[in-house]
């Protein structure tokens, strides 16, 4: 029990964490500093900056909640929730599914609004419940980390705006990986994750509220049930001229959230996201030149997560613990009704690049050889790099 | 803003973080691994019987919560209180008010047990209070951070369990700075955080449920109100045979609470209560022969945490400013009633030693002279290594 900590070496290709940027690990090397040292507190302030660009907006409300992404869903629930709110949810995954959970453990009365998993959530299902129930909040998810869709938002936003509800938009899977930008699309509410497209480790969960969401906050009738996750509370501590303790950040995410954004900005975001999908149409090629069939809808697919289905006669379990024995590669089974039906092969941050491509790519192909799904030696590497060959032209 | 990170030296002595250990830190370097990963599973176990040592428990439900020492007092709360509880808490300082606040966000009906700043809650008011309202639930904070006092716990334990309540003890500030013995005390919800005598960064906060308390936990007529910190859910991801996914844990803040754990098991946990406590006797002989009185009753002061009564006369924020910017020394200032009326003098975990007891002893005493309260220069000092020369004799 009491070893020297030791890790195998893993390629992590799963629905994250993604493997972590090496700058962003040197960064938690860093020493610790007061919660209120004026040093940590810029510290505290270049991050809300450099979030604000990544998320692309000015919303003051925005910085990292100390928790994982589930914490930023629940921190965005229960600060815009009272009891008996009407909020609608769309839910076309496992993530949907938890929004609506979590809004009803905060009081809400839930109207879902339900799409086949791997289908996108349609503009007029969520003006037809608009219409039922008049909700103060329409939340759906960005990039459905489950199914690998993502969801068009621009109608739906002006729907939800039109009969004047919030509108938050799920962004774990999406924040540095593909445009989220809060304020060209009117998002009131979003949340995120570290550990995917950003490269950082887990452990913090970046949050943006607009005004008009800050405005329902500060009228609400009852107490956030919430005090952690309080962000009345949390915007003395990370906002404005006098700050207030409210907990102890841990310096050590905060300096990795720092040093992730400072890679995502030196990138620039539009080459990162076109990054993303390079890698992305070229995993598909080479996965639907083996038969492998993605499982989300054409025109709909997230980039950084890419849903294949298991072809009949093939057990997931054992591909996929192959390919961690054998190859030191993760990925990611399916969840709730994708549990054993689909993989899910993240190209996250980090790891979007030709080589996991490829790598994984000609793994999954030699075992599925093994078991008798033959095909040509070298098919899906070639279809992958023909399809970057495109991408270059 | 996008200037490389980097963080002035600082001997940190304030009420936490503490000074992280070197091998915690590089721990933090570990690469990712899958959140259900059998490699990574076994770090969480490893994690789980190190707690389970250094808490003094066989509690089954022991695990870090994925948050700061706040978020575990939460998780404490919300999941044993149900609306209409009857809570008993002991303020004595600000942590108090702070279980206080949350337990009422649950839905309790609180009665506060109060006693003055810097003394203890007597057992005699822990009775009367029981006799009252029959509670669920008694909390405490075992080492109060605002006040510096040590809360003796025995027999207001057994007070509380002869009323048929749970017994809570808030040990942010005790586990691994003084022995905290979940089981030999009968103490049924424990929680704590990893950045104070453990020497770690924050980001965790250690949990520990008795099986009466799981017993409540699983009899409730209501849903837990927040997903993210239901026990029920999270034991089983951190618990038994088959690991079921609820939200991606920080691997780095794993791999970093591993290590601190097996530092403070490596040095005996006796021995490092003792090196605290001495540190400690030589802190006060030094503050006291330059007049600077405990706030804290005598007999039952934290040997981790020493809160010092500022002189009249003496301007808080410029002595600690001055001890920044001219020594690199971080002490802690008042919270709450405590503001700018005593200092809190942090020796926790790798901090809690002679050098920096005579550091701080000596930059105090040079900045108090000179504002003219004068005193032989090297008195503070003396006293000190008079108090080390009688604890070691």
């Amino acid at each position: 029990m009491h070893d020297e900590l030791k890790v195998p070496p893993r390629i992590l290709l799963g629905p994250g964490p993604s493997i972590a940027n090496p700058r962003v690990l040197k960064a938690m090397t860093t020493p610790m500093l007061g919660y209120l040292d004026a040093d940590f507190v810029e510290i505290m302030d270049d991050t809300v900056g450099l979030l604000r660009q990544v998320y692309g907006t000015k919303n003051s409300i925005t910085f990292p909640v100390s928790g994982t992404g589930t914490a930023g869903m629940e921190t965005a629930l229960t600060n815009v929730i009272e009891p008996g709110d009407n909020v609608i949810v769309g839910i076309n995954g496992y993530f949907g599914n938890r929004i609506s959970d979590i809004a009803e453990r905060c009081g809400a009365t839930v109207t879902p609004v339900n799409a086949e998993w791997g289908d996108i959530i349609k503009p007029e299902q969520i003006a037809d419940a608009c219409e039922k129930v008049s909700p103060k909040l329409v939340a759906v998810v960005h990039a459905e980390t489950s199914t690998g869709v993502l969801q068009p938002l621009e109608e739906i936003i002006e729907i939800a705006h039109q009969h004047d509800a919030l509108f938050l938009a799920d962004c774990v899977t999406s924040l540095g990986g593909q445009p989220v930008e809060l304020d060209e699309r009117s998002i009131d509410i979003a949340y995120s994750c570290t550990q995917k497209c950003l490269a950082c480790p887990p452990g913090l969960s970046p949050i943006s509220f607009s005004d008009r969401a800050v405005d329902v906050i500060k009228n609400r009738k009852t107490k956030i049930q919430s005090f952690y996750m309080d962000v009345t509370l949390l915007e003395e501590y990370w906002m404005g001229d006098t700050r207030k303790y409210h907990h102890t950040l841990s310096m050590s995410l905060v300096y990795a959230l720092r040093e992730a954004l400072r890679v995502v900005v030196e990138e620039g975001e539009s080459t990162r996201y076109q990054r993303h999908e390079r890698n992305a149409r070229a995993l598909i090629a080479g996965a639907e030149a083996i038969g492998l069939e993605p499982a989300a809808v054409e025109g709909h697919r997230v980039p950084m997560l890419t849903t294949l289905r298991i072809p009949d006669g093939v057990d997931d379990a054992t591909i996929r613990k192959r390919l961690i024995q054998d190859f030191g590669i993760e990925i990611g089974g399916g969840l709730g009704i994708f549990a054993g039906k689909a993989w899910r092969i993240g190209l996250m941050g980090d790891a979007a690049n030709e080589q996991n491509v490829l790598l994984v790519l000609n793994a999954i192909e030699q075992l599925l050889t093994e078991i008798g799904h033959s095909v040509e030696t070298g098919t899906a590497v070639s279809a992958a790099a023909a399809a970057y060959q495109n991408s270059n032209g």
